[in-house]
């Protein structure tokens, strides 16, 4: 299947198995690089503004933003619709890395002279936003969540609200739930309080409000995570960014991990404990499905996808 | 020039402009990888022992014991010699990388069902060992030293005796120094007390003692660090591993920085205030070109290097 598909490297559209990058290229050699992961519906990108705005941020705390890497989110985005084109994609989990470029010293050039790599990934995804119209959840089961002893990076350290290929942090997190046979590493910060897990943020209902770990500490600023507490606060919920340990979450009446491609995933276990989804995360699921729905597929159906629940689905 | 070289990536030996992994390599997606630095001197790989082993400690950190990988010193050992003499390099920088391979999830697959990418990088160096046989410093000037704001990763989120392409953390400390003009960056832990440079360990003298920040903190247990510690031992002098602030470090006596390829480099100023090397620094860089001497070119001359001081000097 990936043999078959054609990726976007450093401007040209490649096959799979031909799809490389220099073992000099600095995002090789010391995960110097930024990335977003995200998903295309009906060969739409979710929330591609998020994305580069975050991606954005990322070259800019590594020391080369992008106006001076000569990266204008237009063109990434014209490049990221090429690759779904030439794999006739509309449905699609899709990863854009932009590195430092080939180069062989350790001291990172001046961004007016870094020549970046940048690298298009993409896969194929069922078809996403309301289930009467064919979409499915961007997950098979219900999250199993384990607290590791692994801790997230301090911002100090390596700035959270940075997503970059120094993910080694995470991939030691999850290898911890081979013990337990968890699915979910729950990663908490240097004094012990909840962070977030090594792929998704976590969210829990608890005292009658939807509760998520602050930004301000090493927590990644998902972009399914502000989707999400967007849509809490226009339906009025009570939401709190706030600081919390692990015992809050496995005494949570729900919980809930959110990323761009599982969306919105209930949790069913926290350390064993079960805490199982509800009915705020099957709203919230739901109030996101339509929103991919109205933005992502409303052309499909020449217009106004609200209305229309004859709409055609998908395959 | 490096256009010309060969590196060995995943078995075969390969023009350097061909020299690339997947995309989809997890050395790539997540620096999922560990590596050496190394310096063949004659021919010669100074330390192998001690760099084959600090990489397989790597790997089993990372969940993947060499062992389990079916990769072995020996085999190891042949590639580097191999990418040596394909390339008619006896005077070289190595860089030994073993990446968790090709892959599309994030869980890690079981260290048994990983096929890991062997790359070897090298480039020409000058001649080491004895200055009076042709043998010059790894360094062309004392280093100007820079404590800067980055903090060293804590080991609760990514152990520091591993050496990883996770290098994003050094690369930032390193991005602090293009303010000040200094060319290495001296990274504090979270306590504030001094870890090491960026890419190499800090040594000091002060109050009669050669002094150094303890692997207790995060601090990456070098393998010239080690060596130095050992002649100073051998020689007598005081050795301390201890915890030290910058103060400590700009007080000192004599200051220097150690790695594989720039051997004992001289500190200059730290923070602007001169410290600078000295008798010290100066005796320990003679023993330490002596044991490369004796290790690595006493072949030369066909025998007792030593006291042969009319031996063959390099190009």
């Amino acid at each position: 299947m990936t043999d078959a598909l054609r990726y976007h490297v450093d401007g040209d559209l490649v096959p799979a198995d031909e799809a490389t990058v220099s073992v000099r290229d600095r995002g090789f050699r010391y995960g110097d690089a930024g990335f977003e992961t995200m998903r295309a519906y009906g060969g739409t990108v979710f929330r591609w503004d998020a994305h580069v705005t975050r991606l954005f941020d990322t070259l800019e705390t590594l020391g080369m933003p992008a106006e001076a890497l000569g990266v204008s989110a237009l063109d990434l985005r014209a490049r990221v619709r090429d690759t779904l084109a030439a794999n006739d994609l509309r449905e699609a989990y899709v990863r854009l890395s932009i590195t430092r470029g080939v180069d062989d010293g350790f001291a990172p050039p001046d961004a007016d002279d870094t020549d970046p790599t940048v690298v298009i990934v993409v896969k194929p995804l069922s078809r996403g936003g309301r289930e009467d119209r064919g979409g499915e959840p961007g997950w098979d089961k219900p999250a199993t969540v384990q607290t590791v002893k692994t801790r997230r990076v301090p911002d100090r350290a390596l700035p959270s609200d940075a997503k970059t290929h120094n993910y080694l942090n995470n991939v030691l997190a999850q290898l911890e739930t081979r013990v337990t046979d968890a699915d979910a590493a729950l990663m908490l910060d240097a004094d012990g309080t909840v962070a977030e897990c090594a792929t998704a943020n976590l969210l829990f209902v608890a005292d009658d409000a939807i509760r998520t770990p602050s930004l301000e500490g090493p927590v990644l600023p998902g972009v399914t995570r502000a989707e999400v507490l967007d849509i809490a606060r226009e339906e009025g919920f009570p939401v709190e960014e706030g600081t919390y340990v692990p015992d809050d979450v496995r005494g949570a009446d729900e919980a809930f991990l959110t990323s761009s491609v599982r969306e919105i995933r209930p949790v069913e276990t926290v350390d064993g404990v079960e805490v199982g989804g509800g009915p705020v995360t099957s709203l919230l699921s739901r109030l996101y499905a339509e929103r991919v729905e109205r933005e992502c597929y409303a052309s499909d159906d020449g217009g106004s996808a609200e209305d229309d629940r004859d709409g055609p689905t998908a395959d």
